[in-house]
């Protein structure tokens, strides 16, 4: 396995990886990687002949206040864990090896998708997002590239750049990975007290939840919020920050749940910020 | 030559060329294609062994209450330009074709760029420059891409484009091309009357003049513009916009002329707006 830490590394791997016909793909990470992260190399070893995994925290997609010094970080790791799912390149570049000092050029979504949800507290966090992808899009160049649907709010919008800005990248959205409990895999889980580890629950709870409602036949999205909400803040050390259900290409509210439609969560459990969703039917 | 008038059949042509080994240049244009364009494919058809031109009037770089209705198109006029020039590819889609009813996602500098010059007065021009020109990038990906530095603040937006979203494309300004009494060529210059084409030989006129004036010493910019806006000025038919001194890379204003400044102007002729421009030095 390869660690490049500059552009002009990856791109002369690629090249030659090009040169023999293989095809490439791209796995998009800020590194302390846990078992999610794992399945989507799994996902793109099983589907490209060769993998890139990107490990990055990307600092245009944090705003002041946010926990971009305290992300977690053990490359050492990180590698061990590639190493054994069948990455063949790993880019850890440097923050100055991405974004020059006056570097300007953003890609954003124009429209209300990425004000919702985690928009609506983090207005510049899928810009950050898209840009980053862009540039990962331009150094790679893969074939496919793969995100967790974890992250499902950036996963339509990176669908969505993709086909606006006519990328010939086939976007692969894979499922989120769980502990054991429930709790959905996430590089914050390690913030976690043991305390709130056990408070952080109510997030994939509520998702069973919400889950079994519709497969009851619920299908009134306040309904079935409502009572992920109740579920979740009976827990003292939790807050949600939104309960959603959406429609799964644009992000928009729905009144009613059919299948497809994205429920998606963000909770504060302490002072960590947690996800979690379901798509209904799925 | 071939016509494509969709992305998919660029993207088998320019497939097709690579597994041959082959280099790709892309021109990017709007069409009613003059002397100046045409000394972009030749550039590209020298520098590269397969030449793609597109013809497309963007619609997201005009305005409401721009011309985007009235800019003028020839198509076929445009094929026989080509053809001669060496051109392999025409790629000449549908707005349909270009830009999804819900398209949203937009590449832009989130800097002083492209506010300065033309931007004071077009505002979300060079986002719908950028945003086009990045969709190119995707669909052709050439090794190349040619412009005029006529448009030299928009030649000086896609360079940073490029350099900041890491594209793995070099960009290649050309030189100014000029009808025989000094009219910068324009597809725009169709609108001028008689007496308006006469008119507007103020703005050669006045790069000339500023022209001389460095070579004869003066590097005072305020100096040297009044000159010139003077110049400008005293032509009945003829409105400033600007006439500004700026840094090359950064379009920022500067107080004194040195080697490679970018003296730039825009100005009304009659309805028609008109640009023209000198490094000095060059």
């Amino acid at each position: 396995m390869q660690i490049a830490t500059t552009i002009a590394e990856v791109r002369t791997q690629v090249k030659a990886w090009r040169r023999e016909g293989l095809t490439v793909g791209l796995v998009p990470t800020m590194g302390y990687l846990h078992a999610g992260h794992a399945s989507l190399v799994d996902r793109a070893a099983a589907d490209c002949d060769r993998v890139v995994v990107s490990v990055f925290v990307n600092p245009t997609q944090f705003a002041p206040g946010e926990d971009l010094e305290a992300y977690p970080r053990d490359f050492t790791h990180d590698c061990a864990v590639l190493e054994k799912h069948g990455c063949d390149l790993v880019f850890h570049p440097s923050v100055e090896e991405m974004y020059p000092p006056d570097a300007s050029a953003y890609v954003e979504l124009l429209s209300e998708m990425p004000k919702q949800l985690c928009g609506k507290t983090r207005p510049t966090h899928f810009r950050g997002v898209c840009t980053v992808v862009a540039k990962l899009f331009h150094i790679v160049t893969p074939d496919k590239a793969f995100f967790g649907q974890k992250d499902a709010q950036q996963l339509a919008i990176i669908r969505r750049m993709v086909r606006d800005l006519s990328y010939d990248i086939e976007v692969v959205g894979c499922p989120i990975v769980r502990e054991a409990d429930g709790l959905a895999m996430s590089s914050r889980n390690t913030y976690l007290s043991p305390q709130e580890r056990k408070a952080a629950l109510v997030l994939s709870q509520a998702v069973r939840l919400g889950q079994d409602m519709y497969a009851k036949g619920e299908t009134d999205a306040e309904i079935v919020l409502h009572a992920m909400r109740a579920h979740i803040a009976a827990e003292p050390l939790a807050k949600i920050d939104y309960v959603c259900a959406v429609d799964n290409e644009t992000m928009m509210p729905v009144l009613a749940l059919c299948e497809g439609t994205l429920v998606a969560m963000a909770v504060y459990i302490g002072k960590t910020r947690l996800i979690d969703n379901f798509i209904t039917g799925a």
